[in-house]
């Protein structure tokens, strides 16, 4: 599942960067940024030095999602809009979530350092993509994203807390990530702005 | 002096994104980073794991600020801009800062170290914020504020260097921080740009 | 060579800020973040304590560089193209790649970490810079710039790897980055984009 991710996370950020015209070393950068920053700040959060820094294999991932992004944007308009990619990308969500809950879990984090490691590890490389972009991170506006990392995180924390093994909690953070997402993207899912809400509470 | 920072911070933030129409995630992140990013910085810079991320009490004071400015969006235009947050928000810049220099001081660094820390602990989280919502961080070319962090970490060092006891520097850095944002609030100070000064020196 | 390089990024950076009419506080942060972020970053990645906060006598060649700027902005319209500033500035950059390289070997990064710790302790600060100033890292669309680091990295990494001597490696990644760098100035070099890629595939 995280090599799928890390595979589906640098073609998505690569292909962002091919339609603003950056260069090659500027594809790769926001490609292996999108990749792999959520995780470098997951680490450098819990204080240890980054497993991408450390290990050759990893980076190999996010190098193909890379080629494939400048290889496809030949033969796709929206190589990251494929059904195929949504999928990759959802599976990366959950295998994201799930390993920043599991590392938070185990450095001893609170229920809400859990959560947020989970996140930050799921959307933390799109969001410094976004901003090496010069724009807000879309996930702050747009669409029903980040909230499944947060449910996922969540269901993390509960299930350690009040269930048990980490195996089980690890399995149901990644089935409600991919499941809340594979239903945003289908029903279309969005969140509420304070606009939306004032309007509401007026009726 | 600490909870009143974290609440009004957080309200500050979250009121900014709110006016860019950011859904609720991203409103609750707006306000959550201007409350704990700039401690978070510090921790990171220091090497040590953030405090928000253990502990469970500090985020909740961060949620009633975000909650907070949800609710008086529909009351008030501006609720950032009202006389009480204003005072609260100065208050947290002065807390802030003294838990920055403290932090700073008790892991050796040099004294330009302690001024930094003071600076990022009080205005790194605003700044994050600015940098989400997709602009400048407004203490860079407006008002007078990082600068009240920067005196205060200053007379902080210089205290515990020249004179003396921790408690008598947190009271004076605490002290100059608050009283120089007030004044600055009150009498509308502002710093020059290079083009001012070049105008002046040109006479 | 350091030295030299802080002097350089401070003023290039400092001089971004007095275009935007950023404050004297403002004009300062940009200064510095361009010359010390990129270290500061490559020391939080290897979970150190930065250098630039634990001493005092780095710090002052970075405010020997913004006041300069701020000096040279009365004379200069663009202090920071003149040849003198565009040869400090490259020898900064050899200066500050061949550090991170130092560091990532010596703390047992993989070659993908020593390349990009290299990268970042020579770009990362400008990029930083880049973001606070509310635009895109221009090194990810223009120019030959980070490639310089990026070839002196590799090289490091190569020598280190193959050939054995420390010095030797960092003699020779000194020289890659600042001759690829020369070179690319002379010759006006520029990166592909993924357009330019296409275009050339269909002849």
């Amino acid at each position: 599942m995280n090599t799928v991710g890390l595979v589906a996370f640098a073609l998505v950020g690569a292909t962002k960067a091919i339609r603003e015209e950056f260069d090659v070393f500027g594809i790769a950068v926001v490609g292996l940024v999108t990749a792999f920053a959520g995780g470098a700040t997951r680490d450098v959060l819990v204080d240890r030095v980054p497993l991408a820094l450390r290990s050759f294999g990893e980076i190999g991932f996010g190098v193909l999602g890379v080629a494939l992004a400048v290889g496809l944007n030949v033969a796709f308009d929206s190589a990251d809009e494929h059904p195929i990619a949504l999928l990759s990308d959802a599976v990366g969500l959950a295998a994201f979530a799930t390993a920043g809950a599991i590392v938070a879990t185990n450095v001893g984090l609170s229920g809400f350092g859990v959560v947020a490691i989970a996140t930050i590890n799921a959307v933390g490389g799109g969001a410094f993509a976004d901003v090496l972009l010069d724009r807000s991170p879309f996930i702050l506006f747009d669409d029903f994203y980040a909230s499944c990392a947060v449910l996922g995180g969540t269901c993390y924390w509960l299930v350690t807390t009040f269930a048990g093994t980490p195996g089980a909690a690890a399995a149901v953070c990644a089935a409600v990530t991919v499941g809340s997402r594979a239903a945003a993207v289908t029903y279309g899912w969005s969140l509420p702005t304070a606009q939306t809400l004032d309007r509401r509470a007026r009726g």
